[in-house]
């Protein structure tokens, strides 16, 4: 089986140059004359990811035959946007380490942190107000304040064992699924033309997205931290209900439904997710959560169907498969 | 004398009606689907100040005679960018109570009020992108990112007792200068027309501003909680050196400036303002301070006596009386 970066290197031949603009659209957004900004952006550079979402924008815009000059600056907007929340989400995560490098809250303070994610989202809306056409600005803002109302209804929602698949997903696809929209939207419509393949766009952008966010939900739970690559647990510790354990509740009597409970809730306990694995059965939970995202990649996929044959389509239908086969 | 409320509601005569729809506006913004985030926005509706900044949008306007039907809503965009500000300044601060009301980080917790701040200022944002001209939208993104560089900078120079006036203008002009300076510009040149005018009306902004900052930072040190209306000695603990400090520093011996970080620095001391009032004289350093709030109240008048006279220009005047003018 092919490693993780072959795929993706596979994945995005199709706009490999274009990729280079979108970087370097995003190193000339993150300098700035104070010195002392200037060192934070210097340090979250190395934060840089897959940087799925910006790729995303640019292979739908081929993908439509739309591509359009602005499309890299496009991508850097929505990849600006993602890393204020990834500064952001470190805050409210506590955490200390992001690929391999020390966070900004964890190598300055929660203070630094909160106002570097301020400024990144106002750099990005900055960047976008330069592109020619609006759609770009109005777009992005809507979807950061969906993403917001995701993470802000998931703090509500903690520890509600028993609220309904649908509310899960309606959080998952506002905090997660709604960049993904928009960048797919912005990669078919942009700078404003065809409303309908916008429109299927958004729909398929927010399958991939929630589909991802399945996967990464069902990584937490049963996924190993040398294999995933990132640590694990937290959703358990941090009290979030995914779906997999949503389902593994439903599913168990009422004795097992306590002790998953007591895993989440009761005080002292140093493992909170080891608790959880030890107390009940996560397999059904984390298959069906699995068969879903499977299936939501396959409704994405059926609105490539009529995209006429090209390689930035055959990337898009990888993107399918590379959202699922993630590395337990 | 008047009281504060005479002569704030003199002072917004001329654009009585306007600021009716600006709040219009401003409360449909701070609505949403989500009932917890309705909440939450039904909440921070009880903030409402002064409304200083978004008053000089319109005041602005009509002085040049160029009020525009969207100036409300800019006022609008204006005052929810500083919305935004306060949600997360609260957090920043460890603040439990602004205006009589529990701080979102007091009443939910601080995850909650970071996503609230990021929500607000997306809101901003997206109501500025409805706007006729993208004017508001560009403005307003690089106003947000200096506004951020400045708290940075201020975060970074903490205890920093030698540092130049010149930095302490710079941050304050940063951090507080450039939303006025950004509201003024706003009502001088929205959709795009005046550059001079605008560009006048920045820099009146800016020193009004930055007054008023002063003289916030001189009441922190000096004024009486039960006078001022809010808690004061802030800036003390969270070890910032504003300029009645600084000005202190400068004009002290060797032993007192040893005492005076002591009052910032030593362990264990639980009221760190009370502590260096008893330790130097803050007489000299204040007055400093408030001579140069009014030389800059001063310079800005100035840029006003090319307008021809009207209620708006009056408002104007009255309103650099009106920052300086505040209870010790």
């Amino acid at each position: 089986m092919s490693t993780v970066e072959d795929r993706l290197a596979q994945l995005v031949a199709p706009i490999e140059a274009d990729l280079v603009t979108m970087r370097e659209v995003i190193d000339a957004s993150l300098t700035d004359e104070s010195s002392a900004v200037g060192e934070m952006t210097d340090h979250i550079a190395q934060f840089r990811g897959k940087q799925l979402r910006g790729s995303m924008v640019m292979l739908v815009a081929k993908a439509h035959g739309v591509f359009h000059a602005d499309h890299p600056a496009v991508a850097a907007v929505v990849e600006m946007v993602h890393l204020a929340t990834l500064v952001h989400d470190d805050v409210l995560d506590g955490a200390h380490v992001r690929r391999r490098v020390a966070c900004v809250n964890e190598l300055w303070d929660n203070q630094i942190a909160v106002l570097l994610g301020d400024f990144l989202y106002a750099r990005a809306f900055g960047l976008s107000t330069e592109l020619s056409s609006r759609l770009c600005s109005s777009l992005l803002a809507k979807t950061t304040q969906r993403l917001c109302v995701g993470e802000i209804e998931q703090s509500t929602m903690r520890h509600q064992f028993e609220m309904p698949q649908a509310t899960y997903e309606r959080i998952a696809a506002f905090k997660t699924g709604s960049l993904y929209s928009a960048a797919c939207e912005l990669g078919a419509r942009y700078p404003g033309l065809d409303e309908e393949a916008g429109a299927s766009m958004r729909s398929f952008g927010e399958e991939i997205g929630l589909a991802f966010q399945i996967i990464d939900d069902c990584l937490d739970v049963v996924g190993e931290e040398h294999i995933v690559g990132k640590s694990v647990g937290n959703d358990v510790a941090d009290g979030k209900i995914t779906l997999p354990i949503l389902r593994t509740y439903e599913l168990s009597d009422e004795s097992t439904r306590v002790a998953i409970r007591d895993a989440y809730l009761s005080e002292g306990i140093p493992d909170r997710r080891e608790q959880l694995r030890q107390v009940c059965d996560l397999e059904p939970g984390t298959n069906y959560a699995l068969a879903r995202a499977d299936s939501l990649v396959a409704q994405a996929m059926g609105r490539l169907k009529t995209l006429p044959d090209s390689p930035a389509k055959h990337s898009l239908e990888l993107m399918g498969e590379f959202v699922l086969q993630r590395n337990f």
